[in-house]
């Protein structure tokens, strides 16, 4: 027993080879190796070279963004007289966020006090007559003054109507400066960078200006730039205020050195695109007010309506770091497909070709065929021996006799 | 020598086939075809059909949300007399971030002046005894006045000590809406959109409100709404504060059109949850001031404590479009799980039917063995002839002599 | 033709297996099991053991965080007197974000008002030579004053100029405390948990401190350890303002149980890091204003610019669970690799082995080959016989004769 245990193991050494039938048909044998010269092709070519399936790659960034702007603009409204805007006042919030906003224009509604004043309505057009919405609004006092249907109201008095000025009141925010700190991670591989480059140096960073040509590496933009190569202009996005989207990208091909891993920026503006003519969602503008106590210790406010451009950093990035399992995937499933090539040139082998009924034959054995055939081989023979051995018996005996 | 090379690479253009055994065993027969069955259905059904294996995916969504609130609320609190609050008050931050905080409460401790008061504490029970804890405070001034420990500090007096309301103050915040401005990329596809559907027209945005099943693609949400639909109602969240996820998930089909890609939103209540009792993570609050200084520029502050609902916007999504890399991939490795299917099905005939010895000697052929065989047979055939021969002799001889 | 596509159906439930040539080539055998043996133990142990390569994993998390701050401290500064900073003052959002910003140390301005004074301007050492850029600016009133080029300037009187003091005024904000409540959600698994454990009691919750060893999960964390944990001290960061990453890693094997899948947490400094000397990027600070009105109602200012530390909760994680395409890609393409094996070896079984030729022979079958040879041997076997018969004729005719 333990003798038979011991020849099966040693019979798994034995190499096993399949058998191969040489079928000796160029067009099937073309078919065939031009199949398995495109896959390894596609595979060295696209997936390895192009496509870099040897990596395993992290879409997940961490990303921490901080922002600073520099800047002063000196404005002078109707209601409001002289302002001086540093970057205390024009960046809100003030702290350095990715998002970040930039005011760019204003309407200021100085002195309200709590009191009781008429409503402010505009118009809308729906399904064809004209109604009036409240745009901005106190609580009904109940007090309705006439035909239009507009009611006094508890609230800050005076009701805020200044226009919009129709030309930014910052003219200079076009000049102010962006300083962008983005620190990033890669979790899966523990590679962190910045985007202000180690080479960086401290001059540089106090003078230097982005630029997709010249400086892609300095982290200080310009505003008025940002806009432009969003293919907007400033005056078109400082009136009303508008969305920018400052995307940082992070391509890093971890196999390669660290310093070929930097970030790229583009610029587009998000709340509105120059294809669709639907003006609805863009602008930007929000309220906040200032409050203060008078002598008496009653409250006052002014009001600040604000537009500006909204700056979004969006980081996105992609590692990639060799890795041995998307490599086996690759080349596993790569070789796995030549399966389905084998497959396609066998059927047409053995079902499209004049000889392929010959073909099938000798593919597929039919067990114990081999030694029917030699039996039938054999008995002809037999049979040719036997005739002869018969014909020479009887022209011997015919001599003899 | 060139000749030989030529007759090298000409022969590989012969096409090689495997030769292959037919054993006559349906069982074997019908489980291998049932595995293929599977196998094929598998792959198509599921991996093809159902989960879109074909499909190259991102999930590393870039999103820029930006959000406006509206309505108006009249308060009228014992501490601080009449207040109007507007988008500009209880809005935190106004500038219209992804997460913002809606005030629904507040207690207010007006006319703090820097000086010296006792502080306030809470108890605690902590391993049976009752410890005191400060709940808010200032520096220590030293001097300490009675038999519970508590001392004088030097801190903004008097110490606020107003017990939060019992009813939200701000009761008419079930009414506000929000507009969310949702904009979203998938980078690795330069595929961009945005929830306010290019359709969307000025008109439908100033008067729908989103409902799942009438108005799935509004933008404007009423906040009693939201809260209603994470399973709770206004007065849970609103006297104590509470903290709301609304999710936005795109889940894009790139191959279809892209007026097929749209969000779907979703509410729940990040703070609490129905099973568990924990309640000591629910509720949201927390301080801000409002600074004056009096006519004699001495400062002085109104502390608001605010409670209320932290919305939180949370954008997640997939988009997938075909690439050749995944299919090849599961392709190639469901066929190569064929392979497995083989392996089990010869593991079953070479040793599990009464015939597998025989099929075990068809299938491993034994080099020269079949020539083997072959001298085998013909020497049974020659001895044959060689009898028949000797007996025809000897026959024949007896018959002469 | 009914009878033969039912012969031809009835075929396909034969078993085909391939038909191997066994060579008695240990050599090539042994290499052959061991590549087996390699791929089988990198399946098992690599893929499915370690990389869990039978699960399906999400790495987009999303994630939702408040923080609260709980300390107090008293300063007093040379320009601006006594100073209580509660949390609603040195947390800048005070509302609690996930990235929130700590005040250590400050200078302020007070009472600046609108009016003209001299710029204030910093030394710049550029290619050699000394330049003055402007540190903080208002808008040119055209009065130059004298040979440093200073002119006078329409902005807030006095101008910021005062030294950052050289000890952090806020010492004792080393012993504020972070409470953060982190709710994450693994969208396509549906999956979600808070850091505040369910297991977590109030009494606990007001009395912990995180520590890695002994409380790894209690969610309030002393500022002062946090920095140590960077490998900075308090003193470092505090004077200048620094930038910190608390990192809140879900690392979840959803087939285990929940109670699994807990946060890790991880402290770096991102504004610098102890290898690179370039300072440039170091530090952090920024300006706001508080506004009033005097008794006249002309408004007034104090600047502060604050120094202090940035805490961003940078929240990343990974969940997986099985799934059977993943299962399938691995499986398939690793039992797909073993054909490179079986290439490799019968390549060199083929062409390197001192019996190659007749390994080819064996293993390439051409067709008709087998008929031939027996053909061959039965005609030697044929001439054999003949020859006998001859022989023994021409042995018997002579005896007769």
């Amino acid at each position: 027993m333990a003798r038979t245990w011991g020849n099966f193991f040693f019979s798994l050494l034995d190499y096993k080879t399949e058998k191969f039938v040489i079928a000796k048909n160029k067009k099937v044998g073309v078919l065939f190796r031009l199949f398995q010269l495109g896959l390894i092709g596609y595979l060295i070519g696209w997936v390895f070279l192009w496509k870099k399936g040897y990596q395993e790659t992290e879409e997940a960034i961490q990303s921490s963004v901080i922002t600073k702007l520099k800047g002063v603009d000196l404005t002078n409204s109707s209601h409001y007289g002289l302002q001086l805007w540093g970057a205390e006042d024009y960046v809100i919030p003030p702290q350095g966020e990715r998002i970040f906003f930039i005011v760019t224009n204003y309407v200021v509604t100085p002195n309200q006090r709590l009191g009781y004043c008429p409503e402010v309505r505009d118009r809308l057009f729906l399904k064809g007559t004209i109604h009036f919405i409240v745009v901005y609004s106190g609580v009904k006092a109940g007090r309705c003054i006439n035909d239009t249907g507009t009611c006094e109201i508890h609230t800050w008095c005076p009701v805020e109507h200044g226009q919009t000025p129709s030309e930014p009141l910052l003219s200079k925010a076009e000049n102010f400066t962006i300083y962008v700190k983005n620190f990033i991670k890669f979790p899966k591989f523990a590679f962190s960078k910045s985007n202000v480059l180690p080479t960086t140096n401290s001059t540089y960073l106090k003078t230097c200006r982005y630029d997709k040509d010249h400086h892609p590496y300095c982290p200080i933009f310009l505003v008025g730039d940002v806009i432009n190569w969003t293919g907007y202009s400033f005056q078109d996005l400082a009136t009303k205020g508008g969305s920018i989207g400052v995307g940082i990208e992070w391509n890093c091909d971890l196999d390669k050195d660290e310093s070929q891993c930097n970030p790229e920026y583009s610029f587009t503006r998000l709340d509105s695109s120059k294809n669709s003519q639907n003006s609805v969602t863009s602008g930007y503008n929000f309220r906040f007010a200032r409050y203060y106590n008078d002598a008496a210790g009653q409250p006052y406010r002014n009001l600040f309506k604000v537009y500006g451009i909204r700056f979004d950093i969006l980081v996105n990035g992609k590692a990639g770091r060799f890795s041995i399992i998307p490599t086996v995937i690759n080349i596993g499933s790569g070789l796995a497909l030549m399966g389905a090539g084998v497959f396609v040139c066998d059927m047409i082998l053995l079902y499209m070709m004049s000889k392929s009924s010959f073909y099938r034959e000798t593919k597929f054995e039919k067990h114990l065929e081999c030694y029917k055939k030699i039996f039938q081989i054999n008995a002809v023979l037999l049979n040719f021996v036997n005739y002869n051995v018969d014909k020479l018996f009887s022209t011997l005996i015919r001599n003899i006799s």
